[in-house]
């Protein structure tokens, strides 16, 4: 926590933001540069979002300096260009914690500051929150402005024209600033980049010109054509506004500006103070601004770690440490790609995240990145596998949530369409902390009917998995509706644990890797088979021996049958998952056990019933009880207490029927 | 299912949609008349949706005359507005069975016919699954058009932007229709509404023209004014199409045109055959149009029953049959508006569902109606909660599916906001059938902490739980961050079920209502309490004087003390809910036990994994095997079992630790 960081005078002599408003233009340009190379500092230690923030230096400080954000309020959607923010809200001196255990979140959160609104992360809800504050301050009489910051990628989200449309019919009194960056998480897609990509480059009034003169060219004018064209050509870029899409939903139209240019930035607020109903001020920015190495390669510092802070050289790699999850994926769905034609793949705004770029640049015209739109995204895969394609969607688990519904009307309610849904980042996430958990989807998919839920052990069974549920979606009178695959963030193991040879899938069944002498059973599922297996490790022989170790593969449909077998040598079962015990794994296997009627008594391994703050992995996993030496603490118990109790005789959990 | 009805020459002698071809004009407006009348008698017979249906008629017949749907493709948007559809393709015989157990669907279904693209009930998807469909049949090399139907009133969830973006960007060859009938399920909201409204009036070029008026007066053309004006205004409508927010996006607008002039729609249909790129068709209709009663009130026409098919009047009330879980809600929320000022009510065109429409005839701008946006409501209420006002958010239970990832970020994530959350149609739902259950709230929203879960058994409960719930909210110290209360589609019973006074209501407190002498525990969440109490009527005296009657109130936090308690003396339980088994409130029985080491035996009685059919509510509770009769069994085969094994001595479910 206590890295040696570069005192910046002026950025580490802010008390207050408003602060800011004491210096001048020089001191104020300085700050720009202080702030920049802390953000960089830091990023480049701990990782974290870079360009994003680069491009946001002028705007957040014209935003702190004209607006007292003590009383107004500044809503950052998403909230992974936020750094900057923090800095002035003082963050600065312990920003070198940004995203480390027990340091400041990478995303705003009001426990670190007032200034921050609320906890966000998962993108275009700013404007509807935005919405609700407004009103509320209307009803309570209270004179605030609300000022809601939302990129070009995050506005291709459905839900921001929802906001934007409940703005325009409650005329909220709400400053929506459109960043433009022209760029999106990953590359620009849709055609609302190709609308504002016009107004950015001036070409937009162009445009409308172009369009005249082929109308005016048709019109019966005569001889007039030419002064009638004069004529309309001087009033048309007042007749049509290039941010017309926002007027005519009720909401004023701004720019665009220079987001660079603090001060045009500032006057151009200023003018908006009287202006008390919805506005949208378009600012262009550029992502990675004011760092050449950035500046030009905006998508490699999108997210970067480990660079030079001055030249932004990266280290040469070192030894490979091995594939990710993701990387396997990726290389199965190009094995699938090459034997069937069928196959595409749909990602919503993360072909880096998923490693689908792999996919892309093999097959360019088969990966189609819907932008922020997850709940599009399940639709479109619906069309897509009824009309006789075989798509695989690919999301991080925690943003799969946003087409939950569409999960449900769009698969589910089909039965059979066997679209395959890869679950990236499911589990424990690590650094990006509360907002980014991928440890709820076992709860929330296994309620639906029709749904197959797997997770591998190692790269050999995401692979074996992937390839089995492709020929399986293939057999009509099967009913799976979608086969989810859940893996996490981070090195895949390729290893064999001790099998000569892994068992073949087959829908529903575990396999049982190794049979143990005693009467604990170990149901540890997808990723967490690796920290069971190193806990065996740890274990004695005469321990080891004892334990029989189950790799579930399934959620569901879940393996009754082998639970059932196992029970009449065994009477404990401890189950562990990195997710929420709330309804996870653990409790597929209470339900299965008391269904069974089988004598067991089961002790499950999993996230408590609180949120998970930003750490590494490995720590949030050691916070949580799912360490290796946690695991072989909770063996060991377990051993112990049956051997106590050898002799009573277990009931079994008993069926009325 | 065996209803005389009127036979209809014309429609009940078509037997292919293809016939429609071989009518004369006479023929074919006899037949829309037919069609008018046949959807009139079912619905005043079994219920459905009306108004929206007459409203289609000629689009409907002109699409299938235009268009051959064996091979084209057809999707009807939420799928309410599809009867027409299916007199014309095959059901006009069985009509009758509309929405009854084992009759057709009130909603398009592929099991019924090949002209049925995709079960649906949901609004706003066709547009994205259109997109996937069009992309699929450009990549399979397939020539046929596809066609989405999309009202008003749907066009205001984000998710149909999403869609017409990627259309945009795909260029897709898809024909989207905008029904527009200036209607929504309920009344028209939002700034879209404004916008589509200017061009349904023809008030848009007066709206363009004023504008330029006002423009042209302020520049230095001196003398030339008038001639300029006259000029620019000639040109005008040419220059600004009023469907400029869709070309914009990529999507070629044409429109508006009326859509109950069948040649018209024809016409337009055969024009826009060679265009190959997304196109928004704009057609106007008129909900209920056709006949007298529904075209003057198409709200009360809207899902009516019961009225005279020939004059539309209702029969007079008979003996008041009580009110419904909804009706006490919206009287709860008068209560609480009275007392608190700061409580406003908000729901996703829902008003008269939720019965909130009475809250707004008292308090009406206390009702916030957003359109069909439940993914901004969450984030609405999320930015008025913070900022000081005291929501509640009324949802039906399987569309605040569709705002999933919100009731995360946007309230879980927070903590503390204490937003209550109405799941009004929780529970099997009857007629809507699949697409419309409430069987999944429980497993969805209990993976996330902060969240209190409760159902309440009665009318007095309702009351008492929502009042508990705003006083509870308003202690700071808590960390909730939503009260769902969760209620079906009936009548609610108002009856005091032998207790003196209830318990007064405490956080994860369940009720014990009375004890037995026998080692059966019966935990009834909410609504089935009142099954299981008539169930127990049906007992002996002796069978019923055995058994423990809990009624749980809270599924999160459950109440694990009194588990416990009851433990001592019981040793089985029989948990019963109208919600999925899978990870449901008899899954939290279950880890309640084996948490605490308990000796219990647990029968679950619920919704098993498969889609629930349309059917009135108490057939569906019948077919789960949850209906009185069931339960009685279910106690008796327990009671029995108990007594048979009452000599072992049941050994709990054991904890290591």
């Amino acid at each position: 926590m206590n890295m040696p960081v570069k005192k910046l005078p002026l950025l580490d002599g802010l008390l207050a933001p408003s602060d800011l408003r004491r210096l001048n233009e020089t001191e104020l340009d300085e700050l720009a540069e202080e702030i920049r190379y802390r953000i960089r500092e830091t990023v480049s230690r701990t990782g974290g979002h870079l360009a994003s923030n680069l491009g946001v230096v002028e705007l957040t400080m014209a935003l702190h300096r004209v607006y007292d954000f003590k009383t107004d309020r500044l809503l950052w959607d998403v909230g992974h260009q936020a750094y900057v923010h923090k800095l002035l809200t003082g963050r600065a001196e312990n920003f070198a914690t940004n995203r480390q255990k027990g340091g400041i979140s990478g995303f705003p959160d009001p426990n670190e500051s007032e200034y921050d609104f609320a906890k966000v992360g998962h993108s275009s809800t700013a404007i509807s929150t935005g919405v609700g504050v407004a009103e509320a301050f209307r009803r309570l009489g209270q004179k605030r402005k609300t000022v809601a910051v939302v990129g070009d990628g995050a506005l291709t989200g459905g839900m921001c024209f929802e906001g934007l449309i409940n703005a325009g019919e409650l005329k909220s009194d709400l400053l929506v600033i459109l960043n433009d960056n022209g760029n999106f998480i990953d590359e620009p897609v849709g055609a609302l980049h190709t609308y504002l990509d016009r107004i950015r480059t001036g070409n937009f009034y162009k445009h409308v010109r172009e369009r005249l003169s082929g109308i005016l060219k048709k019109l019966p004018f005569g001889r007039e054509v030419e002064r009638v064209t004069e004529h309309v050509e001087q009033v048309a870029h007042k007749l049509v506004s290039p941010g017309y899409i926002f007027e005519d939903l009720g909401i004023r139209y701004f720019g665009p500006i220079d987001g660079h240019n603090r001060t045009e930035v500032e006057e151009m607020l200023h003018r908006l103070d009287d202006v008390h109903e919805p506005v949208l001020l378009h600012v262009l920015t550029r992502k990675g601004d004011g760092w050449g190495p950035s500046q030009e390669d905006p998508l490699t510092f999108h997210g970067p770690k480990g660079f030079d802070v001055d030249t932004g050289v990266f280290p040469p790699k070192g030894k490979v440490i091995g594939k990710t999850w993701s990387d396997v994926f990726a290389d199965v769905m190009l094995e699938l790609a090459e034997e069937d034609e069928r196959l595409v793949t749909v990602t919503a705004a993360m072909p880096s995240g998923t490693a689908l770029r792999v996919f892309a640049q093999q097959y360019p015209d088969r990966m189609y990145d819907v932008g922020i739109c997850e709940q599009h995204s399940f639709a479109f895969v619906e069309g897509m596998a009824i009309a006789g394609l075989r798509p695989v969607l690919a999301h991080y688990s925690t943003f799969a949530q946003r087409g939950y519904d569409q999960l449900f009307q769009e698969l589910v309610l089909q039965r059979n369409l066997g679209v395959i849904v890869a679950l990236d980042r499911a589990g424990l996430v690590g650094e990006d902390g509360e907002t980014h958990q991928g440890v709820y989807d076992i709860s929330w998919s296994r309620c639906f009917p029709g749904i197959v839920i797997m997770a591998p052990k190692d790269a050999a069974e995401l692979r074996a998995l992937l390839h089995w549920a492709h020929q399986d979606r293939q057999q009509t009178e099967d009913e799976t509706a979608a086969y989810i695959v859940r893996y996490p963030k981070e090195v895949v193991p390729d290893y064999t644990w001790g099998l000569t040879k892994p068992q073949a899938i087959e829908v529903g069944k575990a396999e049982l890797v190794c049979k143990g002498t005693g009467r604990l059973m170990v149901w540890a599922y997808g990723a967490m088979f690796r920290l069971a297996w190193e806990a065996m490790e740890v274990l004695t022989e005469q321990e080891r021996e004892q334990i029989t170790m189950v790799n579930p593969r399934f959620a569901k449909p879940f393996d009754d049958h082998m639970l059932k077998e196992l029970a009449t040598d065994h009477d404990c079962v401890l189950t562990i998952e990195d997710h929420a015990l709330a309804g996870g794994f653990g409790s597929i296997v209470l339900e299965s056990a008391s269904a069974q009627g089988l004598a067991l008594s089961v002790d499950r391994l999993g996230v408590q019933d609180d949120l998970v703050e930003h750490a590494s992995r490995l720590e949030q996993l050691e916070d949580h009880g799912l360490s290796v030496s946690h695991i072989v603490e909770r063996m060991r118990l377990v051993l112990g207490v049956v051997e106590e109790s050898a002799d009573s005789q277990p009931i079994p959990f008993r069926r009325a029927d």
